[in-house]
Protein backbone atom coordinates (compact mmCIF):
# COMPACT_ATOMS: atom_id res chain seq x y z
CA UNK A 1 0.00 0.00 0.00
CA UNK A 2 1.43 3.21 -1.00
CA UNK A 3 0.48 6.21 1.03
CA UNK A 4 -0.85 8.61 -1.64
CA UNK A 5 -1.12 11.74 1.16
CA UNK A 6 -1.13 11.99 4.90
CA UNK A 7 -2.32 15.38 5.95
CA UNK A 8 -5.56 17.21 7.18
CA UNK A 9 -7.74 18.83 5.09
CA UNK A 10 -5.94 21.70 4.29
CA UNK A 11 -2.49 20.08 4.17
CA UNK A 12 1.36 21.00 5.09
CA UNK A 13 2.19 23.18 4.72
CA UNK A 14 -0.46 25.29 5.88
CA UNK A 15 -1.05 28.52 2.94
CA UNK A 16 0.57 31.65 4.84
CA UNK A 17 1.82 29.88 7.87
CA UNK A 18 5.06 30.32 8.65
CA UNK A 19 5.52 27.69 11.81
CA UNK A 20 8.79 25.52 11.37
CA UNK A 21 6.93 22.52 10.54
CA UNK A 22 5.29 24.19 7.06
CA UNK A 23 8.73 26.04 6.19
CA UNK A 24 10.93 22.31 7.22
CA UNK A 25 12.53 20.86 3.98
CA UNK A 26 12.18 17.33 5.16
CA UNK A 27 9.99 15.99 2.60
CA UNK A 28 8.15 13.67 5.51
CA UNK A 29 6.89 17.41 6.64
CA UNK A 30 4.82 17.96 3.26
CA UNK A 31 1.68 16.03 3.70
CA UNK A 32 -0.94 16.40 1.02
CA UNK A 33 -4.55 15.46 1.83
CA UNK A 34 -5.37 11.72 2.93
CA UNK A 35 -5.35 8.94 0.61
CA UNK A 36 -3.39 5.62 -0.09
CA UNK A 37 -3.46 3.19 -2.87
CA UNK A 38 -4.23 -0.83 -1.98
CA UNK A 39 -2.25 -2.88 -4.23
CA UNK A 40 -2.44 -6.46 -4.34
CA UNK A 41 -2.93 -9.58 -6.90
CA UNK A 42 -2.94 -7.09 -9.79
CA UNK A 43 -5.27 -4.71 -8.43
CA UNK A 44 -5.29 -1.17 -7.16
CA UNK A 45 -7.91 -0.19 -5.13
CA UNK A 46 -7.98 3.97 -4.70
CA UNK A 47 -9.27 4.75 -1.14
CA UNK A 48 -10.66 8.44 -1.61
CA UNK A 49 -10.47 11.32 -4.12
CA UNK A 50 -9.17 14.32 -2.39
CA UNK A 51 -8.13 17.82 -4.02
CA UNK A 52 -4.47 16.57 -4.62
CA UNK A 53 -5.50 13.50 -6.92
CA UNK A 54 -3.77 14.74 -9.84
CA UNK A 55 -0.24 15.70 -7.89
CA UNK A 56 -0.53 12.26 -5.72
CA UNK A 57 -1.04 10.40 -9.16
CA UNK A 58 1.57 12.04 -11.30
CA UNK A 59 4.15 11.63 -7.97
CA UNK A 60 3.57 8.19 -8.07
CA UNK A 61 3.40 7.16 -11.36
CA UNK A 62 -0.16 5.77 -10.90
CA UNK A 63 -1.01 4.99 -14.29
CA UNK A 64 -4.80 2.83 -13.62
CA UNK A 65 -6.82 2.41 -10.76
CA UNK A 66 -9.26 -0.44 -11.12
CA UNK A 67 -11.60 0.94 -8.40
CA UNK A 68 -12.49 3.93 -5.67
CA UNK A 69 -13.57 3.35 -2.43
CA UNK A 70 -14.90 5.98 -0.53
CA UNK A 71 -14.49 6.34 3.38
CA UNK A 72 -16.91 9.94 3.20
CA UNK A 73 -17.88 12.69 1.12
CA UNK A 74 -15.57 15.99 3.15
CA UNK A 75 -14.51 18.07 0.57
CA UNK A 76 -11.06 16.85 1.09
CA UNK A 77 -11.89 13.18 0.10
CA UNK A 78 -13.90 13.83 -2.78
CA UNK A 79 -13.06 16.56 -4.33
CA UNK A 80 -10.55 15.14 -7.48
CA UNK A 81 -13.15 13.24 -8.41
CA UNK A 82 -12.72 14.80 -11.64
CA UNK A 83 -9.09 14.00 -12.06
CA UNK A 84 -10.67 9.87 -12.93
CA UNK A 85 -10.72 11.37 -16.41
CA UNK A 86 -7.33 10.33 -16.66
CA UNK A 87 -8.13 6.60 -15.38
CA UNK A 88 -11.18 6.42 -17.46
CA UNK A 89 -9.50 7.11 -20.82
CA UNK A 90 -8.47 3.68 -21.27
CA UNK A 91 -10.81 1.67 -19.74
CA UNK A 92 -13.59 0.04 -21.75
CA UNK A 93 -15.83 -0.24 -18.62
CA UNK A 94 -16.87 2.32 -16.35
CA UNK A 95 -15.06 2.70 -13.26
CA UNK A 96 -16.20 0.88 -9.82
CA UNK A 97 -17.02 3.56 -7.20
CA UNK A 98 -17.78 2.11 -3.48
CA UNK A 99 -19.45 4.41 -1.61
CA UNK A 100 -22.01 4.20 1.85
CA UNK A 101 -25.70 5.47 0.81
CA UNK A 102 -24.87 8.70 2.40
CA UNK A 103 -21.71 9.22 0.11
CA UNK A 104 -22.91 8.32 -2.81
CA UNK A 105 -26.06 10.48 -2.98
CA UNK A 106 -23.03 13.39 -1.91
CA UNK A 107 -21.28 12.48 -5.16
CA UNK A 108 -24.13 12.25 -6.97
CA UNK A 109 -24.58 15.92 -6.18
CA UNK A 110 -21.13 17.27 -6.44
CA UNK A 111 -20.58 15.43 -9.56
CA UNK A 112 -23.94 14.95 -11.37
CA UNK A 113 -22.86 15.39 -15.16
CA UNK A 114 -20.61 12.04 -14.27
CA UNK A 115 -23.63 10.28 -13.26
CA UNK A 116 -25.86 11.41 -15.90
CA UNK A 117 -27.14 8.54 -18.19
CA UNK A 118 -26.36 10.97 -20.81
CA UNK A 119 -22.39 10.95 -19.98
CA UNK A 120 -21.57 9.18 -22.79
CA UNK A 121 -18.41 11.60 -23.97
CA UNK A 122 -14.88 9.07 -23.69
CA UNK A 123 -13.32 12.02 -22.11
CA UNK A 124 -15.50 12.30 -19.02
CA UNK A 125 -15.41 10.23 -15.82
CA UNK A 126 -17.69 7.26 -16.18
CA UNK A 127 -18.31 5.59 -12.98
CA UNK A 128 -20.13 2.47 -12.11
CA UNK A 129 -21.38 3.48 -8.23
CA UNK A 130 -22.18 0.85 -6.08
CA UNK A 131 -23.31 1.35 -2.66
CA UNK A 132 -21.74 -0.35 0.04
CA UNK A 133 -23.75 -2.97 1.64
CA UNK A 134 -20.89 -5.36 3.00
CA UNK A 135 -17.82 -6.54 2.58
CA UNK A 136 -16.19 -5.65 -1.34
CA UNK A 137 -14.94 -8.65 -3.05
CA UNK A 138 -12.49 -7.94 -6.21
CA UNK A 139 -11.19 -11.81 -6.65
CA UNK A 140 -8.74 -13.13 -3.63
CA UNK A 141 -9.42 -9.30 -2.45
CA UNK A 142 -11.75 -8.29 0.70
CA UNK A 143 -12.54 -5.01 1.37
CA UNK A 144 -14.71 -4.59 4.57
CA UNK A 145 -16.22 -1.40 5.37
CA UNK A 146 -15.68 -0.23 8.99
CA UNK A 147 -18.45 1.98 10.06
CA UNK A 148 -16.88 4.82 12.94
CA UNK A 149 -18.10 8.07 14.21
CA UNK A 150 -17.18 11.59 12.50
CA UNK A 151 -18.92 14.03 13.31
CA UNK A 152 -21.94 14.57 11.42
CA UNK A 153 -21.49 12.69 8.62
CA UNK A 154 -21.61 9.01 8.19
CA UNK A 155 -17.94 7.89 7.18
CA UNK A 156 -16.31 4.40 6.94
CA UNK A 157 -12.56 3.32 7.09
CA UNK A 158 -11.62 0.04 5.24
CA UNK A 159 -10.05 -3.45 6.07
CA UNK A 160 -8.02 -4.99 3.43
CA UNK A 161 -7.47 -8.75 3.95
CA UNK A 162 -5.51 -10.40 0.67
CA UNK A 163 -4.18 -14.27 0.94
CA UNK A 164 -0.46 -14.20 2.33
CA UNK A 165 -0.39 -10.59 2.75
CA UNK A 166 -0.61 -9.21 6.93
CA UNK A 167 -4.13 -7.65 7.15
CA UNK A 168 -4.89 -3.65 7.00
CA UNK A 169 -7.33 -1.33 8.49
CA UNK A 170 -7.20 2.16 7.45
CA UNK A 171 -9.36 4.73 9.35
CA UNK A 172 -8.25 7.95 8.75
CA UNK A 173 -11.07 9.60 9.61
CA UNK A 174 -12.34 9.33 13.05
CA UNK A 175 -13.76 10.47 16.70
CA UNK A 176 -14.97 7.14 18.28
CA UNK A 177 -14.62 3.92 16.96
CA UNK A 178 -18.16 1.89 17.79
CA UNK A 179 -17.60 -1.47 19.78
CA UNK A 180 -18.64 -3.36 16.88
CA UNK A 181 -15.69 -1.80 14.53
CA UNK A 182 -13.50 -2.55 17.29
CA UNK A 183 -13.99 -5.95 17.41
CA UNK A 184 -13.76 -6.22 13.74
CA UNK A 185 -10.12 -5.15 13.77
CA UNK A 186 -9.11 -6.17 16.76
CA UNK A 187 -5.78 -8.04 16.46
CA UNK A 188 -5.21 -6.52 12.73
CA UNK A 189 -1.70 -6.61 11.31
CA UNK A 190 -0.62 -3.20 10.45
CA UNK A 191 -3.32 -0.08 11.63
CA UNK A 192 -3.63 3.20 9.69
CA UNK A 193 -5.24 5.89 11.56
CA UNK A 194 -6.55 9.16 12.39
CA UNK A 195 -4.15 11.56 14.80
CA UNK A 196 -5.32 15.22 13.70
CA UNK A 197 -2.84 16.55 16.22
CA UNK A 198 -2.19 16.92 20.43
CA UNK A 199 -5.11 18.40 21.64
CA UNK A 200 -8.41 17.29 21.51
CA UNK A 201 -10.38 17.72 18.11
CA UNK A 202 -14.54 17.87 18.24
CA UNK A 203 -14.58 15.64 14.78
CA UNK A 204 -11.17 13.81 14.74
CA UNK A 205 -8.71 11.94 16.99
CA UNK A 206 -6.21 13.26 18.56
CA UNK A 207 -3.06 11.76 19.04
CA UNK A 208 -3.53 10.52 22.35
CA UNK A 209 -6.84 9.01 21.32
CA UNK A 210 -4.87 7.21 18.28
CA UNK A 211 -2.69 5.29 20.15
CA UNK A 212 -5.03 3.89 22.98
CA UNK A 213 -6.91 3.17 20.31
CA UNK A 214 -3.39 1.10 18.83
CA UNK A 215 -2.89 -0.15 22.15
CA UNK A 216 -6.49 -1.32 22.17
CA UNK A 217 -6.70 -3.38 18.87
CA UNK A 218 -3.10 -4.84 19.53
CA UNK A 219 -1.58 -4.48 16.19
CA UNK A 220 1.86 -4.83 16.08
CA UNK A 221 2.51 -2.14 13.42
CA UNK A 222 0.37 1.02 13.30
CA UNK A 223 1.07 3.92 11.34
CA UNK A 224 -0.78 7.60 11.68
CA UNK A 225 -2.13 9.60 9.28
CA UNK A 226 -4.53 12.72 8.66
CA UNK A 227 -1.85 14.80 10.28
CA UNK A 228 -1.87 18.55 11.10
CA UNK A 229 1.50 21.04 10.99
CA UNK A 230 1.44 20.32 14.69
CA UNK A 231 2.98 17.73 14.03
CA UNK A 232 7.04 17.40 12.80
CA UNK A 233 8.04 13.68 11.49
CA UNK A 234 11.11 13.30 13.10
CA UNK A 235 10.21 14.49 16.49
CA UNK A 236 6.78 13.09 16.42
CA UNK A 237 8.70 9.82 15.40
CA UNK A 238 10.83 10.09 18.61
CA UNK A 239 8.41 10.08 21.09
CA UNK A 240 5.93 7.04 20.25
CA UNK A 241 6.15 3.66 21.18
CA UNK A 242 7.23 0.65 19.62
CA UNK A 243 5.85 -0.14 16.44
CA UNK A 244 3.84 2.97 16.17
CA UNK A 245 4.74 4.81 13.05
CA UNK A 246 4.47 8.52 11.71
CA UNK A 247 3.15 8.01 8.06
CA UNK A 248 4.58 10.05 5.24
CA UNK A 249 3.81 10.75 1.74
CA UNK A 250 5.20 8.44 -0.78
CA UNK A 251 5.85 5.79 2.07
CA UNK A 252 4.60 2.27 0.75
CA UNK A 253 3.90 -0.56 3.06
CA UNK A 254 4.93 -3.99 1.84
CA UNK A 255 2.57 -6.47 3.29
CA UNK B 1 -0.52 39.95 -12.37
CA UNK B 2 0.80 36.48 -12.27
CA UNK B 3 -0.47 33.38 -14.21
CA UNK B 4 -1.01 30.78 -11.45
CA UNK B 5 -1.38 28.22 -14.51
CA UNK B 6 -1.66 28.12 -17.64
CA UNK B 7 -2.88 24.66 -18.53
CA UNK B 8 -6.50 22.75 -19.46
CA UNK B 9 -8.85 20.80 -17.41
CA UNK B 10 -6.22 18.17 -16.83
CA UNK B 11 -3.35 19.75 -16.92
CA UNK B 12 0.49 19.18 -17.82
CA UNK B 13 1.85 16.72 -17.56
CA UNK B 14 -1.13 14.31 -18.02
CA UNK B 15 -1.71 11.44 -16.09
CA UNK B 16 -0.28 8.47 -17.62
CA UNK B 17 0.98 10.30 -21.05
CA UNK B 18 4.49 9.90 -22.01
CA UNK B 19 4.48 12.48 -24.90
CA UNK B 20 7.63 14.48 -25.02
CA UNK B 21 6.01 17.50 -23.53
CA UNK B 22 4.66 15.35 -20.24
CA UNK B 23 8.10 14.21 -19.99
CA UNK B 24 9.70 17.25 -20.07
CA UNK B 25 11.52 18.77 -17.70
CA UNK B 26 10.99 23.06 -18.60
CA UNK B 27 9.30 24.30 -15.93
CA UNK B 28 7.39 26.10 -18.63
CA UNK B 29 5.96 22.50 -19.79
CA UNK B 30 4.46 22.68 -16.19
CA UNK B 31 0.99 23.53 -16.35
CA UNK B 32 -1.34 24.08 -14.01
CA UNK B 33 -4.88 24.83 -14.19
CA UNK B 34 -5.80 28.08 -15.47
CA UNK B 35 -6.16 31.04 -13.48
CA UNK B 36 -4.64 34.61 -12.33
CA UNK B 37 -3.92 36.90 -9.33
CA UNK B 38 -3.88 40.46 -10.73
CA UNK B 39 -2.31 43.10 -7.96
CA UNK B 40 -3.21 46.82 -7.96
CA UNK B 41 -3.03 49.20 -5.48
CA UNK B 42 -2.77 47.21 -3.07
CA UNK B 43 -5.83 44.91 -4.34
CA UNK B 44 -5.37 41.27 -5.12
CA UNK B 45 -7.92 39.54 -7.31
CA UNK B 46 -7.75 35.93 -7.84
CA UNK B 47 -9.49 35.05 -10.68
CA UNK B 48 -10.76 31.21 -10.64
CA UNK B 49 -10.47 29.21 -7.77
CA UNK B 50 -9.44 25.77 -9.97
CA UNK B 51 -7.80 22.69 -8.32
CA UNK B 52 -4.65 23.19 -8.08
CA UNK B 53 -5.39 27.13 -6.08
CA UNK B 54 -3.51 25.52 -2.56
CA UNK B 55 0.00 24.20 -5.09
CA UNK B 56 -0.13 27.56 -6.84
CA UNK B 57 -0.73 29.57 -3.69
CA UNK B 58 2.29 27.84 -1.76
CA UNK B 59 4.04 28.44 -4.83
CA UNK B 60 3.60 32.23 -5.45
CA UNK B 61 3.68 33.05 -1.92
CA UNK B 62 -0.03 34.27 -2.06
CA UNK B 63 -1.39 35.02 1.69
CA UNK B 64 -4.05 37.41 1.36
CA UNK B 65 -6.58 38.04 -1.82
CA UNK B 66 -9.08 40.87 -1.56
CA UNK B 67 -11.92 39.32 -4.31
CA UNK B 68 -12.70 36.34 -6.49
CA UNK B 69 -14.07 36.68 -10.00
CA UNK B 70 -15.12 33.48 -11.66
CA UNK B 71 -15.12 33.14 -15.30
CA UNK B 72 -17.69 30.01 -15.18
CA UNK B 73 -18.30 27.35 -13.21
CA UNK B 74 -16.67 24.41 -14.87
CA UNK B 75 -14.64 22.04 -12.53
CA UNK B 76 -11.16 22.99 -14.15
CA UNK B 77 -11.82 26.72 -12.65
CA UNK B 78 -14.00 26.13 -9.39
CA UNK B 79 -13.43 22.95 -7.22
CA UNK B 80 -10.51 24.91 -5.48
CA UNK B 81 -13.13 26.97 -3.71
CA UNK B 82 -12.64 24.83 -0.46
CA UNK B 83 -8.81 26.00 -0.37
CA UNK B 84 -9.81 29.66 0.09
CA UNK B 85 -10.57 28.86 3.84
CA UNK B 86 -6.50 29.89 4.36
CA UNK B 87 -7.32 33.57 2.68
CA UNK B 88 -10.89 33.66 5.24
CA UNK B 89 -9.39 32.66 8.29
CA UNK B 90 -7.14 35.89 9.19
CA UNK B 91 -10.18 38.45 7.83
CA UNK B 92 -13.19 39.80 9.44
CA UNK B 93 -15.45 40.28 7.08
CA UNK B 94 -16.47 37.70 4.29
CA UNK B 95 -14.60 37.39 0.93
CA UNK B 96 -16.42 38.93 -1.81
CA UNK B 97 -16.78 36.51 -4.57
CA UNK B 98 -18.08 37.86 -8.28
CA UNK B 99 -19.94 35.33 -10.87
CA UNK B 100 -22.39 35.17 -13.50
CA UNK B 101 -25.84 34.24 -12.08
CA UNK B 102 -25.79 31.08 -13.38
CA UNK B 103 -22.21 31.06 -12.12
CA UNK B 104 -23.35 31.62 -8.58
CA UNK B 105 -25.65 28.74 -8.48
CA UNK B 106 -23.57 26.44 -9.29
CA UNK B 107 -21.32 27.53 -6.76
CA UNK B 108 -24.25 27.40 -4.30
CA UNK B 109 -24.83 23.82 -5.58
CA UNK B 110 -21.70 22.05 -5.16
CA UNK B 111 -20.20 24.24 -1.77
CA UNK B 112 -23.75 24.40 0.08
CA UNK B 113 -22.61 24.51 3.26
CA UNK B 114 -20.21 27.97 2.74
CA UNK B 115 -23.21 29.79 1.47
CA UNK B 116 -25.64 28.63 4.18
CA UNK B 117 -26.49 30.51 6.96
CA UNK B 118 -25.38 28.65 9.47
CA UNK B 119 -21.94 28.88 8.10
CA UNK B 120 -20.54 30.70 10.93
CA UNK B 121 -17.52 28.74 11.67
CA UNK B 122 -14.22 30.82 11.59
CA UNK B 123 -12.29 27.97 9.97
CA UNK B 124 -14.18 27.27 7.11
CA UNK B 125 -14.45 29.30 3.40
CA UNK B 126 -16.89 32.50 4.51
CA UNK B 127 -18.21 34.24 1.08
CA UNK B 128 -19.68 37.18 0.23
CA UNK B 129 -21.38 36.48 -2.78
CA UNK B 130 -21.83 39.10 -5.35
CA UNK B 131 -23.86 38.36 -8.58
CA UNK B 132 -22.22 40.47 -11.58
CA UNK B 133 -24.59 42.55 -13.54
CA UNK B 134 -21.75 45.21 -14.72
CA UNK B 135 -18.27 46.23 -13.86
CA UNK B 136 -16.53 45.41 -10.63
CA UNK B 137 -15.10 48.34 -8.82
CA UNK B 138 -12.53 48.17 -6.34
CA UNK B 139 -11.18 51.55 -5.58
CA UNK B 140 -9.38 52.73 -8.87
CA UNK B 141 -9.42 49.14 -10.14
CA UNK B 142 -12.37 48.40 -12.56
CA UNK B 143 -12.82 44.79 -13.57
CA UNK B 144 -15.22 44.57 -16.54
CA UNK B 145 -16.71 41.25 -17.40
CA UNK B 146 -16.33 40.46 -21.20
CA UNK B 147 -19.35 37.43 -21.74
CA UNK B 148 -18.27 34.78 -24.63
CA UNK B 149 -19.36 31.67 -26.06
CA UNK B 150 -17.66 28.16 -24.34
CA UNK B 151 -19.85 25.49 -25.07
CA UNK B 152 -22.87 25.13 -23.04
CA UNK B 153 -22.17 27.13 -20.03
CA UNK B 154 -22.11 30.59 -19.97
CA UNK B 155 -18.77 32.33 -19.62
CA UNK B 156 -17.18 35.62 -19.41
CA UNK B 157 -13.42 37.08 -19.39
CA UNK B 158 -12.31 40.34 -17.48
CA UNK B 159 -11.11 43.48 -18.70
CA UNK B 160 -8.28 44.86 -15.92
CA UNK B 161 -7.90 48.78 -16.01
CA UNK B 162 -6.03 50.54 -13.60
CA UNK B 163 -4.35 54.26 -13.56
CA UNK B 164 -1.09 54.41 -14.77
CA UNK B 165 -1.20 50.98 -15.76
CA UNK B 166 -1.62 49.21 -19.42
CA UNK B 167 -5.08 47.39 -19.95
CA UNK B 168 -5.35 43.52 -19.45
CA UNK B 169 -8.19 41.35 -21.06
CA UNK B 170 -8.33 38.33 -19.82
CA UNK B 171 -10.20 35.28 -21.57
CA UNK B 172 -9.43 31.48 -20.84
CA UNK B 173 -12.12 30.05 -22.09
CA UNK B 174 -13.57 30.93 -25.16
CA UNK B 175 -14.60 29.08 -28.30
CA UNK B 176 -16.23 32.64 -30.28
CA UNK B 177 -16.10 35.88 -28.75
CA UNK B 178 -19.42 38.11 -29.94
CA UNK B 179 -19.16 41.27 -31.44
CA UNK B 180 -20.16 43.26 -28.47
CA UNK B 181 -16.71 41.95 -26.05
CA UNK B 182 -14.83 42.29 -29.75
CA UNK B 183 -15.96 46.11 -29.28
CA UNK B 184 -14.72 46.18 -25.85
CA UNK B 185 -11.36 44.88 -26.03
CA UNK B 186 -10.59 46.53 -29.70
CA UNK B 187 -7.37 48.49 -28.96
CA UNK B 188 -6.40 46.16 -24.94
CA UNK B 189 -2.76 46.48 -24.13
CA UNK B 190 -2.33 43.19 -23.70
CA UNK B 191 -4.62 40.16 -24.28
CA UNK B 192 -4.19 36.72 -22.38
CA UNK B 193 -6.14 34.31 -24.44
CA UNK B 194 -7.19 30.65 -24.40
CA UNK B 195 -4.87 28.71 -27.04
CA UNK B 196 -6.19 24.61 -26.82
CA UNK B 197 -4.08 23.17 -29.19
CA UNK B 198 -3.71 23.13 -32.81
CA UNK B 199 -6.76 21.68 -34.73
CA UNK B 200 -9.87 23.21 -33.79
CA UNK B 201 -11.88 21.97 -30.78
CA UNK B 202 -15.80 22.38 -29.75
CA UNK B 203 -15.39 24.55 -27.11
CA UNK B 204 -12.04 26.10 -26.90
CA UNK B 205 -10.05 28.37 -29.26
CA UNK B 206 -7.24 26.36 -31.83
CA UNK B 207 -3.79 28.04 -31.60
CA UNK B 208 -5.24 29.41 -34.96
CA UNK B 209 -8.16 30.94 -33.39
CA UNK B 210 -6.79 32.63 -31.03
CA UNK B 211 -3.96 34.26 -33.43
CA UNK B 212 -6.38 35.47 -35.65
CA UNK B 213 -8.11 37.64 -32.28
CA UNK B 214 -5.14 38.80 -31.32
CA UNK B 215 -4.33 40.11 -34.81
CA UNK B 216 -8.21 41.56 -34.78
CA UNK B 217 -8.29 43.23 -31.32
CA UNK B 218 -4.95 44.64 -32.51
CA UNK B 219 -3.01 44.62 -28.81
CA UNK B 220 0.48 44.92 -28.96
CA UNK B 221 1.81 42.45 -26.30
CA UNK B 222 -0.48 39.04 -25.86
CA UNK B 223 -0.13 35.90 -24.65
CA UNK B 224 -1.54 32.56 -24.60
CA UNK B 225 -3.21 30.27 -21.92
CA UNK B 226 -5.12 27.19 -21.14
CA UNK B 227 -2.98 25.16 -23.47
CA UNK B 228 -2.99 21.19 -23.81
CA UNK B 229 0.61 19.46 -23.67
CA UNK B 230 0.58 19.62 -27.40
CA UNK B 231 2.72 22.44 -27.29
CA UNK B 232 6.15 22.91 -26.09
CA UNK B 233 7.09 25.92 -24.79
CA UNK B 234 10.13 26.74 -26.72
CA UNK B 235 9.18 25.05 -30.09
CA UNK B 236 5.82 26.94 -30.06
CA UNK B 237 7.37 30.18 -29.15
CA UNK B 238 9.90 30.13 -31.86
CA UNK B 239 6.88 29.46 -34.57
CA UNK B 240 4.68 33.13 -32.91
CA UNK B 241 4.61 36.04 -34.67
CA UNK B 242 5.89 39.11 -32.85
CA UNK B 243 4.44 40.75 -29.43
CA UNK B 244 2.68 36.84 -29.06
CA UNK B 245 3.98 35.09 -26.25
CA UNK B 246 3.83 31.43 -24.37
CA UNK B 247 2.77 32.14 -20.92
CA UNK B 248 4.06 30.10 -18.59
CA UNK B 249 3.26 29.26 -14.22
CA UNK B 250 4.42 32.04 -12.55
CA UNK B 251 5.12 34.47 -15.10
CA UNK B 252 4.52 37.79 -14.11
CA UNK B 253 3.15 40.95 -15.83
CA UNK B 254 4.42 44.32 -14.74
CA UNK B 255 0.93 46.36 -16.51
Amino acid sequence: MTFLGTGTSVGVPVIGCDCAVCRSSDPRNKRLRSSVVYEAGGMSILVDTGPDLRQQALREKLRSIDAVVYTHAHMDHVVGFDELRAFCWHRDEPLPMHATAECMVSLKQMFAWAFSPENRERGYVRPAPHVIDGPIIYQNLTITPLPVLHGAVRTIGFLFEFPQARSLAYIPDVKQIPDETLLRIHGVDVLVIDALRNSPHPTHFSLTDALAVIELVGSSEAYLTHMSHEFDFVELSARLPRGVNVAYDGLKLHL
